[in-house]
């Protein structure tokens, strides 16, 4: 069954923002949807595309009424933000995200508001190297998985309705806690980038950049990982810090024994290793 | 001035000696191009397109009355095939390479056969995600760098040529010692390979892989650098042991530091560290 909100109210109209507002109106979901941010620029760029039905500068105007609020600013503005929420948002309605870190920010938005109204965190694996309004597209969440986290204190309805709702866009929903949530992509998106940030500054530290006009395919790779938000990457790994560190914790102790392989020239631990390596894509498959 | 020679010996007709054969003869720079190799389906394939006149599954009637012999089998093959070469190529003949290491194998080449022929070691950065004759390109050597690594007592003349030949086929040259060489490729090439091997395994033994269906476009990146083949990074991995320990050295103690600002929560310091690494994309233009 596809959900109907009487008002969506997006806060932060970006390249997930305003692909949810096409996503929802492109199919009828909502009865309108608003847009809510500081950069009235980007806002009219939404509005032009049809991500919106209309916006406001103002959070307090953008979501009275509405049944359902959907955070899509960058995750550190998450606390704060739903600070606010609190004096303003309908009593009862749902309060959901899409943020790429989950326990810290489900639990500062469950204390701020969640004796007021019903908090879900969630989190589509979504994403594209263009950002803002303008690379919105209605069709960036077909296909594509979307982590729901709930706690022991979400509300059973409000739940099947965010669910409902990622579905309803066509994505595939995979429901887990916050903390398997933060653990799992601590691993398979925090670290990768951690460490591609690491490799490129370890080649920039030798001979003052020197060798950097030498790389081949597999480096440039990593400069393109590497060539992430700054910022974002920083709030990451702030908000989901333990995690991080944990899986740092295990990659360094990995690339130990590695170093100690070659130290050895155990030639067949090696091509072990690497054959284990290059099976991943089977995984992948 | 184009080089010319009367008769060219290619031993491995795959990805990199093929298409050396197809630029030989496509620019007319020899007289004959001979294939040596012991996959025959190999060299016919490499005979109907064009990338030699003639092949020989007999070394010694492959190289005999060569005046430029090319070392282009995998670099782990060279220390052996140098010592077989030194009973049988034409005396004052040029014998030169295209190994992705250098030190090991050139200086392994100078004592087998350098009282005899005229060693010149090269390393063409080029390659492809393809392999074998079939895979082979007349335009793949154009405009990348070729590095021509002589030593103290590599002929002039013979250096000459054999950059001249690499130039004539469209690659930037660049001349270094053998040791210069192998520093900056543990860097900018071997690292990154380890780097991925290790992510890859680390993610994998993580729930017995059961994180790799969560992962993105990083983590992908990582799989498919981590997909080259097994024993030619092993054999790299021995062939350029000291230098690849120091760069992985260098790698582990820079994530050390790197995991220590995430444990401190020291954003300003991280947001530098990303904005560093991101920066490396300004001297990749």
């Amino acid at each position: 069954m596809e959900p109907h909100f009487t008002k969506v109210a997006i806060i932060g109209v970006g390249l997930i923002g305003g692909s949810l507002g096409l996503a929802i109106r492109k199919r009828g979901l909502a009865g309108t949807v608003v847009g809510v941010g500081r950069g009235e620029a980007n806002l009219k760029t939404a509005l032009e595309r049809g991500a919106i039905d209309s916006y406001r500068l103002d959070l307090e105007e953008g979501v009275k009424d509405a049944d359902l609020v959907v955070l899509c600013t960058p995750v550190a503005t998450f606390p704060a933000l739903a600070k606010s929420l609190a004096a303003i948002v309908k009593p009862g309605a749902i309060v959901t995200d899409a943020g790429s870190v989950k326990e810290s920010v489900v639990s500062a938005m469950e204390a701020a508001i969640g004796s007021r109204a019903r908090v879900v965190g969630a989190h589509p694996i979504a994403g594209s190297e263009d950002s803002g309004a303008a690379a919105a597209r209605a069709d960036l969440y077909e296909g594509a998985k979307c982590i729901i986290t709930p706690t022991a204190s979400t509300d059973g309805d409000a739940l099947n309705q965010v669910e409902t709702l990622w579905k309803a866009v066509g994505s595939v929903t995979v429901r887990m806690g916050p903390a398997s949530h933060d653990r799992i992509f601590a691993a398979v998106s925090h670290l990768p980038h951690m460490v591609a940030f690491g490799l490129v500054n370890t080649v920039l530290d030798m001979e003052d950049g020197g060798f950097v006009p030498y790389s081949g395919g597999g480096f440039r790779d990593y400069t393109r990982i590497a060539g992430s938000h700054p910022d974002m990457w920083r709030d990451i790994c702030l908000l989901n810090r333990e995690q991080i560190v944990a899986s740092m914790d295990s990659f360094i102790e990995h690339m130990k024994r590695l170093r100690e392989m070659v130290a050895a020239s155990d030639g067949a631990a090696l091509a072990g290793e690497f054959e284990r390596a290059r099976e991943v894509k089977k995984k992948l498959a």
